[in-house]
């Protein structure tokens, strides 16, 4: 696995991920991550509270990404601008550097249906604060829920597509093309004036 | 709280629904929920596998609501149009006869964590079949997923604003109004070639 950032909680990472994926998450306690990452286990609860907080310690990164992008919009952005420029926030989080420790980790999660309930948790607090900071801007409701609900689902669409081994393509360059595709796909066509 | 079918069933599900709503989910038992609907235990789990199987015994139907909207499309109907035939499909399930229910029951999964990622997860469920079921009809993806996905968010925002104390039109007007508004939404608008 690549390592795609130095130090010693990166080596609790790689050491937990690779434990996670030979013996199953439920099987793997932090003693053995520690071990296997040649720390003591009181070195391992300084970096994390618990063994799953390995896999979601990127969550307020992430979030704050989402946040990040909106703020960067200009004051008179429209809802779809501002849609784009969260995805384009996120895509600083996801960097080809982060591509294979990101598609170990989603392996883990698929396996295990309680890490991913808490991905979709996470997503959905997420999709709220997102929410949140749309109103915040002026985007009156029902266009902020549907806004932050877009950057979230189209996020979502993104990231399994950027993972998919098939895919070489970055972050930013996927989620543009879906949200362009997206906004091509809810729009009725007009009625053609001419044939 | 209204009655919106009737049934030992349903005499469970709201004695469930008050003991929740008054003692909270984890406090109740599947016993308390028998005494209260005036049955036995053994009746309740005729009925129902667990005291939370009460609050999602509705998700195959929901599934099937979301299934049934898309197969009742043209055949050459385009991915926006399932969408709306979807909501439409799902619109049969969310009666205005079963608001007081879904209000009540809404309620008490805003009170518990568990419960949410339940919930969450159930949608998660419907998205990915939804998906399946798209591409079953020859939408390519990305378009079947995007269409999923939006079908699934739309539904999350319709069925949070039917909820609103403040809300009475029925749950289908809503899923159309907000379905319009995400259409204009994610659009970004041509450039004006006149002033």
């Amino acid at each position: 696995m690549a390592r795609w950032r130095p130090g010693t909680r990166e080596r609790l990472q790689e050491a937990a991920l690779e434990l996670f994926a030979t013996r199953g998450f439920e099987q793997t306690t932090a003693t053995e991550i520690a071990e296997a990452a040649g720390v003591t286990e009181r070195t391992f609860y300084r970096h994390f509270s618990d063994k799953r907080e390995v896999l979601f310690d990127g969550q307020e990164v992430l979030l704050e990404a989402f946040l990040g992008g909106v703020r960067r919009c200009p004051a008179d952005a429209s809802p779809v601008d501002l849609v784009a420029g969260a995805l384009q926030g996120v895509a600083s989080f996801f960097s080809d550097e982060r591509r294979p420790w990101s598609r170990a980790r989603q392996a883990v999660i698929d396996a295990n249906p309680a890490l991913q309930e808490r991905e979709l948790s996470k997503l959905a607090t997420i999709g709220g604060l997102l929410t949140a900071a749309l109103r915040d801007r002026g985007i009156p409701d029902p266009a902020a829920t549907l806004a932050a609900g877009t950057a979230v689902m189209v996020f979502g669409a993104t990231f399994g597509r950027w993972l998919d081994p098939a895919e070489s393509r970055p972050f930013d360059q996927i989620a543009h093309a879906l949200l362009d595709e997206l906004g091509a796909l809810v729009t009725r066509p007009a009625p053609l004036t001419r044939p």
